[in-house]
């Protein structure tokens, strides 16, 4: 579970940039909290750190299942592709917001691949504990 | 474990499709990203997302501790309530949010449940540990 | 692990509670669901959760990691210390935001010592594994 692990704690290292960013933009362009309007740079910084949230939420949770119940080294492929996805996500939105469904596709895909991998893996435990 | 793995998966899903439904809301009304506000429904749909993810924070570590030191089946149980009162929660708020307060409650029991049967169990651990 | 369970239990409460206020927030100044802007107190106690919830999102894995591969005591220690950092953030950011820098510091020197301490436990983990 250590490759598990190693991707989790390089997934928490990104988000944990992305989190300083919206703190550099904050004093670049002088949005003072509690407001998180004022600059469009620094509405499109925020609103990549709460969507990669919004992904970590799903994604941390589903790479231990599928790498507990399933396969560690194929979740934790998936989870640098996961990581992969969103830097060019990040990229892409700071940029053109428009742009961002490149970046956002890849890291559905890596979700996805750990889902239906936690699903299998978890469903055959369950059938072979209570079913067979 | 693999019931609590379960139940954290089928609250993933459940969150992953709140969080796609709020893209489909800002393709349906127009808002354009990095826009969180102009339209009714895409307001309500991004709060249901936003408020489903605050409560997933608290939920899924407090479903692990419950269901690892304590009692994975009871857990498992009040996880499979939670997502029940999620669904709720969403179809009363995205129909009018001053009716979100049933599903919100019974989202909140099956949290206190979960947290008061995790500090019992853990508190029990540390005991035995640490002072018996 | 038990003191490191603990030490999430008592982090998932005090958001809990932070959680709470924030509807309290609503009431008292009568800002109506989904609406998450109108007066300033509300505002900041927002922030003040959404911030908790950023951090949360990175604190927990990263206590697990370090806790589990690691030290567990070490961990549950950086813990406490992250814990007491979010009620100075908390009363500072309530009082006045620009004076929430002191709280927001330690806590990220407590994330900090997890991600470095995980860092450490599983690259060795990794190191022993696979190429000694």
């Amino acid at each position: 579970m250590e490759a598990v692990a190693f991707v989790t704690l390089l997934a928490l290292i990104q988000f944990f940039i992305f989190s300083l960013q919206v703190g550099q933009m904050r004093a670049k362009h002088g949005v003072k909290a509690p407001a998180i309007t004022g600059h469009p740079e620094f509405e499109r910084t925020f609103r990549v750190q709460q969507n990669t949230m919004e992904q970590l939420v799903i994604f941390l949770p589903a790479l231990w299942v599928y790498g507990y119940f399933g396969k560690p080294l194929y979740a934790a492929a998936a989870g640098l592709v996961f990581i992969i996805g969103r830097f060019i996500y990040k990229s892409a939105y700071v940029a053109d917001p428009s742009r961002r469904s490149t970046g956002f596709t890849i890291g559905f895909i890596a979700i996805s691949v750990l889902i239906v991998g936690g699903l299998y893996s978890v469903g055959r435990g369950l059938w072979i504990e209570y079913l067979s």
